[in-house]
């Protein structure tokens, strides 16, 4: 593992080079290039960079041929384009939710310096996506490939955080329901968090069938969901003595209200309806005292056990015949249990 | 000319609607549906439309062949296109630059229910160009290009804007300079602006050979720096029953501020220094005054005059041998020295 990380962190200094030598090609001032630089190299290598990991690793275990430097090189940089375009979001995320922090740090918008121009920058930060691509994958038979799924990632994400948004704004949690919470966390984070890494490995090594493509988009989907339910869960059920959720003062479409909402009698309905997503310290131990009443911690306990049962059978399902190999997903899926328990991991793959 | 802006308007509809079902297919909640349509129809067809006009007006010029209805509907979406990648940038800008209006309506992300919601919204308006590409360019000989072209567009774009800001920020105007102004005029505007939508056309036609591209190049550049540094004159030498407007205060890299550094003997140049980016009333007068005593006014009347020559002597130089046509640079930049005069103007082109 340690390996992986390191070959990732030696090409990112390369990407940043390249950005440098591309921005000064086109004439522009110091300044704008420092500033660029500065936001690349603040933001994009700060987080656990699982997303990249996974895409070094499940790109390695899926060779189709022995690894060489370039091979390497290049699943390092198709890892970091996928942290790339997560930074891009995570930054523009943070000013929409007003956040403050970000992995220990403030946001990049909250640096005076910076400000609104963040927008800019994480703007600048999804072009360069394009531009590493270009200059690296051009002649890659995928090329285009490359392109259009990081074209879709991004919309994607865009309508889950649209979604997202959507709902925080609505105070009538009756529309609520199970499919719009698993159509929003696939689009908010399973296909680029997921999907994403998996297909571009695919179709880095042309082995993107159609039967190889619907199987991980299948695993995406069901492992993106579990994780998403566990964040959801410990987002009001977390060990106290940690930092305190806001799900449910947001008003957050989460697994736990629409689990609250199915199990409720009409009065218990009523009393979510009439409290959730509100700041009243009142209304919210309202809220928290009917998901205990409706035993939502034991329903949280079943629900992991039996969706784990599930995507253990569906990795075990795995038809292997297209080049899949069902040991990447169960490295995936243990990296993601293992973070439930330990969110500052900074493995990715048991091994 | 109205005949194309019917066109242009009937194809909008259409737009609109198959951005509906696109939602409506991925599963997304009414609302969210209802907001992006609310986004898209607000904000995308409330300009001058230059730019999709043009497009189709250039498009129709250069035609290989007689127009059928396929090809006008073709070409009134690249237009759009161009228009809804502009779009997404006036509504970040309107957020960066703080500004309270756009186009005589508040701007988008001063409606309450909005606010910063709208970066997303500007995000999902850019990656609609590439679900639009993808519909109804698939299967076009440019597809490739037109993607690549709309991601540099955007790139540029966004290094024009940074520029821009960066520029804004520092106090020290000795930094300032001529090429750095072109660079930046060339990056912030002429691009997407100028240079974007008549090479969408040459790829259209199958006319994009390097010569066509590289005179398309240079005329967007002379005409997008001539109507900057119109619009910088204007700034402060406006018609003071009008808006006034704010480039001094906000230390701009103007035509007019390098223009007095150039101009300015040592004593003036150090009263530049100390008063320019500042709101105070005096050092705003002090500024003017400087650029009175230097003859700025008379500048411009001769910088325009020869500019202008040089245009029309670039245009008279065109090679049409590769299948592109003086008129169309005439009837652009017609409608570009028209537009000084009649900022409101909806006439693109003079017939």
């Amino acid at each position: 593992m340690d390996s992986l990380r390191t070959d990732l962190k030696l090409t990112f200094a390369e990407l940043g080079d390249e950005l440098k030598k591309h921005l000064s090609d086109k004439g522009l001032p110091t300044e704008a290039i420092d500033h660029s630089s500065q936001c690349f190299n603040t933001n994009v290598s700060s987080g656990k960079l699982h997303r990249g990991l996974a895409v070094l690793y499940v790109g390695r275990e899926l060779r189709t041929r022995p690894l060489d430097h370039e091979n390497i090189k290049q699943l390092c940089i198709l890892g970091w384009l996928v942290e790339i375009l997560n930074t891009s979001y995570l930054i523009w995320d943070d000013m929409m939710d007003g956040s403050t922090t970000r992995r220990g740090q403030p946001c990049w918008y909250r640096q005076p310096a910076i400000s609104m121009l963040a927008i800019n920058d994480a703007c600048q930060l999804k072009s360069t996506v394009f531009l590493f691509l270009k200059k690296y994958f051009y002649q890659h038979q995928a090329y285009n490939s490359f392109v259009e799924l990081f074209l879709k990632a991004g919309f994607q994400t865009e309508l889950g955080q649209l979604c997202d948004l959507v709902y925080c704004k609505k105070q009538n949690i009756d529309d609520f329901s199970t499919q719009k919470y698993s159509t929003m966390v696939e689009l908010k984070s399973s296909y680029y968090g997921l999907y994403l890494p998996f297909v571009l490995v695919l179709e880095y090594w042309q082995l993107a069938t159609p039967a190889n493509t619907q199987q991980v988009r299948s695993l995406a989907n069901a492992i993106g969901e579990y994780y998403q339910v566990h964040d959801d869960f410990i987002d009001v059920f977390r060990d106290p003595t940690t930092e305190v959720g806001t799900d449910i003062q947001e008003n957050k479409c989460t697994w736990l209200i629409n689990k609250a909402l199915r199990r409720g009698n009409d009065e218990q309905r009523q009393k979510l309806q009439d409290s959730y997503g509100s700041n009243d310290i009142g209304l919210l131990k309202m809220v928290k005292d009917i998901f205990l009443e409706l035993g939502l911690e034991q329903a949280y306990i079943e629900y992991e056990k039996s969706e784990q049962e599930k995507i253990e059978a569906m990795i075990a399902a795995i038809d292997e015949g297209d080049g899949l190999k069902r040991e990447i997903f169960t490295a995936v899926f243990d990296r993601y249990k293992k973070d439930r328990f330990r969110k500052a991991s900074n493995e990715f793959a048991p091994n």
